[in-house]
């Protein structure tokens, strides 16, 4: 299952970009983009692991940092030539590490023995709680608490893939029913909101 | 002691109620009003725990969150009725249940064998955290920092449990004791404040 | 290597009159400074260990807490004469604190086996992390974002730690190397700003 380490970096990729545009937005400095980079990409990871109380899925994998410092670079240099991001495609990436972050989260918790009820509260933290954390310290008010469908949207996918999985489904079929439910349900909120 | 999952439940409640009505004030979504009502409710026990290092409370437990939910959406569908929760009432079971979680953290950190002084500071930690990070979602300054008497009060509760104890009485004795000096003095508070 | 346990308490005490201050400038009460001395004492350190998995440090100690609240209460006495600490002699003991706090959390990191470069992001961490959390009690967004020379000094000097190291220095003369590096860095730009 290599393969789904590529979706996560893609995900951590697309969750640093938005963090990068946020300091970048608040003319914050090189610091502060690294950390609110960081932060947006592998808060709601690192929340989870540390509830569950197993390690942090970063401390000893290097490529997830390589990755966020390389996609905040990117950006800053996009944005210093005055090149934007479309916000189309950023929304679509994004979609796509939000399903994957979800439903990955869901999984971890259930294979660390939660209910499902928790299972499903802790995917949907994977997915947002970084972003969270980002609008915190840029002194906003979480933004996924003024657009609920973003969250609700989690929730949604992460219940479909248990009860996909409860359903006897093997938990690859569940995986692939859960992330597309859940990208179909963002992609169609992006294109009709 | 089963009886003490209760008065936990009712200061769960309450300290969810207070979450909702932070974010209704704020004009959150639904989704605002579960975090904040969650983390509002859980989040000082869940610090209180990560810090200890021992599993979260409410990991295996979804008493926590169907307590939560039930007090949340019940609160919502009244303030939707333009009825409102007299704050008297509010805040007097806002004092049981905050006796309650400190004097239960206080002896949560002792369990787990930290000193008197650490064992405080846990204690009002499980009782005040939690509204502090609610305030810091709404991006308010914590109310606790602006009104001591609160804190102070929890600080009080909890000495007079350790102090109890030490002078030799059994933990059953100690803990009306403590409870319900914290209880009077907060009452007091509410009263002539 | 008792005496460096007294440069923590060092580093300590100055943390804690840097959040006392901010919460005098915030007319916080008496818990507010309490609070507010604490987390930025011990705030870096708190989130370096719960990351790392291993007990927080002060858990078992009261030394932290004694320099935590001593250092709180000299500074509001003082505040209170309209005594002033002279700005230059905080920010000395405040690099002394940094260099101590940013090599010592380094160190710790590798002790429990992360890569080279996770540890430089800890000791970063334990140096800048419990001022970033009094700033977002404060509500203020975190200063290390505005004046980011204050990180990469920590950065800096972490990564020089960790050569020296590599380049087969034993620990004791790589912290020497390490602090004093940091540390000069440092006080040039105090001097040179």
């Amino acid at each position: 299952m290599d393969y789904l380490h590529w979706f996560d970096l893609l995900g951590i990729a697309v969750f640093a970009i938005t963090g990068t545009l946020a300091a970048w937005r608040k003319q914050m400095d090189g610091f502060g983009v690294l950390v609110l980079a960081t932060v947006t990409a592998i808060g709601g990871g690192t929340l989870r692991d540390v509830l569950l109380d197993v390690p942090v899925v970063w401390m000893n994998n290097n490529n997830y940092f390589i990755t966020i410092f390389s996609a905040a670079l990117v950006t800053i240099v996009l944005l210093r030539r005055r090149m934007t991001i479309p916000n189309n495609t950023l929304q679509f990436f994004d979609a796509i590490g939000l399903a994957f972050f979800v439903i990955m989260g869901t999984q971890k918790a259930l294979d660390h023995g939660t209910s499902y009820f928790v299972a499903v509260m802790m995917g949907t933290m994977s997915g947002v709680a970084g972003g969270m954390i980002r609008d915190v310290l840029c002194r906003e008010i979480p933004m996924v608490f003024r657009g609920e469908l973003y969250a609700f949207t989690c929730i949604f996918g992460a219940t479909i893939y248990i009860l996909t999985q409860w359903a006897g489904a093997s938990t690859f079929i569940a995986m692939l029913i859960g992330i597309s439910s859940l990208l179909s349900l963002r992609l169609a909120a992006i294109k009709w909101q």
